[in-house]
C-alpha cells in the first residue's frame, strides 16, 4: 500500500464507508469477515469489495476472509486517520456546536482544538471542551497553534472571506459547510458538504415510489 | 421526462448539484447558460452535463444553450421539489436546531412542521419558527398531521427504535443523521448522511498531498 496508483473519488468515499463498518467489526471484537458477510452488512457485492480493496492492497485470503483489526489499522493509515491532524471550528452556532460535541473527529484521529466565532455572546464561553475564541484572533492562534484542517461552519456571506483568510495563512484543508462552493488556490484541498443534496435525493426517490405505487392502483 | 428510465444514483447525486447551481443562476436572472459555462462552473465536462441531462429529457438546444428558468422548473419537478412535501425533525439538539434555522428544506419545497425531543428542558420551547413536541407524542402528532419525511437527529442509541416508531406509522422517508445504518421496511425510503465520511476523504487527500511533497523535496 504505497499509494502507487491514483484512487478514485468513488472509491475513497466507499473506504470512509468500510472504515466505519471495520471500526464497528474491531470494537465488537469480530475477528475475521468474509467479503460475502462484509457485502451483506452493506448492501453491496463480495466481488465490489474485492475490488475496492484490491485498489490499494491484497488484505484477504481466499477463503479465510479479511483480518479485522489488521484491515482496519491498514485503512487507518491510509485514510490519515494515523497522522494526527488537527482542527479547528469557525463558527460556534449550532452546527459547529453539534461537532463540539460529537465524536466526527475522535474517531477518524482528528483532534479539534479551538472554536471561533464573531458573537460577543459567544467568545470567551466554552463548547463541550473547546473555547470560543474571537475570530479576529485566528492568525495569531495559528502562528501559535498550527492546525491542519479548517471547518467552516461561517454564515453563507462569509464563507469566501474566511477561506481566503485560511488559505492565506497556509492551512491546507478545508472542510466546508457554509453551503457555498468556495474558491482556494491549488494547493489547498477542500470538501463541499451540501447537506440539502441528499435531502432531493430523498424526495427524488419518494416522488418516484409514489408514482410506482399510483400505476399498480390503476 | 416520463420517469421512463431508471437514473442511476451518481447522476441522481449530480442532479441536486445542478438544483443547486441552477437555482443560483435563476435568482440572478440569468437566461441561458452553454453546458461549456456550467461545465466551468461546477468542475465538470460539457460532455459529462449533456449526458447527465439527456438521462431524463432533452433540454438543451444545439448552440443555444440551456434555459435556465426552464431547466432548473424541470428539475424543480423530477426532484419532488413541487410535490410540497413536509417533514419533522426528531431530535431538537445543536443538529436538530442547526436545521430549523436553515433554508435548507425551504429551498428544497419542503415544510418542516414540528420539532421533537424527549428532553423536558426543550419541550415546549420554539426553535426557529418550530415548536418542540415530546417525543412521546409522535404517533399522536402524525394522525393529525401527517408528515412525508422525518429527519433523525436522535442519539445512536435511539436511533432504530426512533425508525421504527416511524415507519410503524406509515411514514415513507427518514433522512438519517444518527451515523447508525438503521434497517427499514422495504416500502421506507433512508437516505443515510455520515458527516465523518467526508472528513475522511479530506484527509486522506491531505496525506496524499503532503506525501507528494515529501516525495518532491527529496
Amino acid at each position: 500500500m504505497n499509494g502507487k496508483n491514483k484512487i478514485s473519488p468513488a472509491v475513497i468515499g466507499r473506504l470512509s464507508r468500510y472504515y466505519r463498518f471495520l471500526r464497528m467489526l474491531n470494537e465488537q471484537k469480530v475477528e475475521r469477515v468474509s467479503s460475502a458477510d462484509l457485502a451483506r452488512m452493506m448492501d453491496l457485492t463480495a466481488s465490489q469489495i474485492r475490488q475496492d480493496f484490491n485498489c490499494f492492497g491484497d488484505f484477504g485470503q481466499q477463503g479465510y476472509g479479511y483480518n479485522v483489526e489488521y484491515l482496519f489499522g491498514e485503512l487507518r493509515k491510509l485514510l490519515g486517520a494515523e497522522e494526527g491532524y488537527t482542527a479547528v471550528i469557525l463558527g460556534a452556532g449550532n452546527l459547529g456546536s453539534a461537532f463540539a460535541h460529537a465524536q466526527t473527529f475522535s474517531r477518524r484521529g482528528v483532534t479539534v482544538t479551538a472554536m471561533f466565532d464573531v458573537s460577543p455572546a459567544l467568545i470567551g464561553k466554552t463548547v463541550g471542551d473547546l473555547k470560543v475564541y474571537d475570530e479576529k484572533d485566528v492568525e495569531s492562534f495559528y502562528r501559535a497553534h498550527p492546525f491542519d484542517i479548517a471547518v467552516l461552519c461561517v454564515p453563507k456571506d462569509a464563507a469566501q472571506e474566511c477561506a481566503d483568510r485560511l488559505t492565506h495563512l497556509g492551512v491546507e484543508a478545508l472542510w466546508n459547510y457554509t453551503g457555498i462552493e468556495i474558491a482556494v488556490p491549488e494547493h489547498c484541498i477542500v470538501e463541499n458538504v451540501h447537506l440539502g443534496d441528499s435531502l432531493l435525493t430523498l424526495s427524488y426517490k419518494l416522488r418516484e415510489q409514489r408514482l410506482e405505487e399510483q400505476k399498480e392502483r390503476t
